[in-house]
């Protein structure tokens, strides 16, 4: 099947189940003939994994450095994989991208979105995605998914702190409707994952 | 006594000299009764160190990522350490800037030097050292300093991409001369020693 460049990401706050949707959708886009790459950010590179261990393990870290260390990871997922794949024909799944940068570092750390869209169009030069899917769950729902002396960093900011992550994420998706999908993370998972597929088989049929 | 903010770089090719002559020069402060805060980039803050293992051990890591890695080094360095003990009143010692990016992502690694730029703007909020000291030695000279198996990533690059970064210094020195002083690193310790005492003790005068 030839198909031009699909490139899907998955968006969320901590347990909203993007890591069990990207999976199903890169298992049902291998069902219906679809080669895909799926990657998780960050992270799924040799170097990005280490630095996601170092993100979730720092003691200290500001918002600016954070961002550095996202972008340093993103860099080696876009230059090592996502490109590559997209260049080869493969579809590309990818769980978290440049929105949690601002979700996280921006509405909910306070860091100057002027300077987060800067370093994001840097890191990616300026590659966007084709779809992007918002799990949207109220984060005190959310956080009942985790086991609790499991939690990294992030998870163990405040409810108000993930808030605001939501508040960011439902702001950037209403912000561009054309490449944004809001579906309610209460759903089933089965559910999740036909609206899903209905949306990623339009642009790819 | 009262000083203006004194913040002195000291950059260089690997070998040069300039751990030793940083340490050198902050014992001399403190001879001379100028508290001081000695720091090394990248480093010299609990996520830096780590972030410095990350860089010299890595298998794979593009420039951009190297750059970004650098820079949230640099970020917490100076929000951390640089800008709280200015702000007190100590004089800072910097074993490698901004400058060292320059020189290795950009001269030697081909780095568009106009996204360095942006990049160490923003990591720095633009802050400037007063003086900067270029330890200027011919890399294979310099290299012969070392000892070979304890060679890192950097140490272990081609004589002409040390030959490269050695040209972006001198660039960099000549761009701006109210700033930056080019020592001969051939010249006996104690000699360099003295020159650089010349240079700070006029500006702490």
């Amino acid at each position: 099947m030839t198909r031009k460049k699909t490139f899907i990401v998955l968006e969320g706050v901590e347990g909203s189940g993007k890591s069990t949707q990207s999976l199903l959708l890169s298992e049902r886009l291998a069902l219906e003939g679809i080669d895909n790459l799926l990657v998780r950010e960050p992270g799924s590179t040799n170097t990005g994994e280490k630095i996601r261990n170092l993100i979730l393990q720092a003691t200290e870290l500001n918002p600016l450095s954070e961002l550095f260390l996202f972008s340093a990871a993103r860099s080696e997922l876009i230059q090592n994989e996502i490109l590559p794949a997209l260049k080869s024909g493969l579809a590309v799944v990818c769980d978290r991208y440049t929105y949690s940068s601002i979700a996280y570092q921006g509405y909910a750390k306070g860091l100057d979105p002027n300077v987060i869209s800067k370093i994001n169009s840097i890191a990616t030069e300026r590659l966007e995605p084709d779809l992007v899917f918002l799990l949207d769950i109220e984060p005190e729902l959310s956080f009942g998914r985790k086991i609790s002396d499991s939690k990294d960093r992030f998870e163990k900011e405040s409810t108000e702190f993930h808030n605001q992550v939501r508040k960011g994420y439902l702001s950037l998706a209403k912000s561009n409707p054309r490449i944004w999908n809001i579906l309610d993370g209460q759903k089933p998972k089965k559910e999740i994952q036909e609206l899903i597929w209905q949306k990623v088989s339009n642009i790819i049929a």
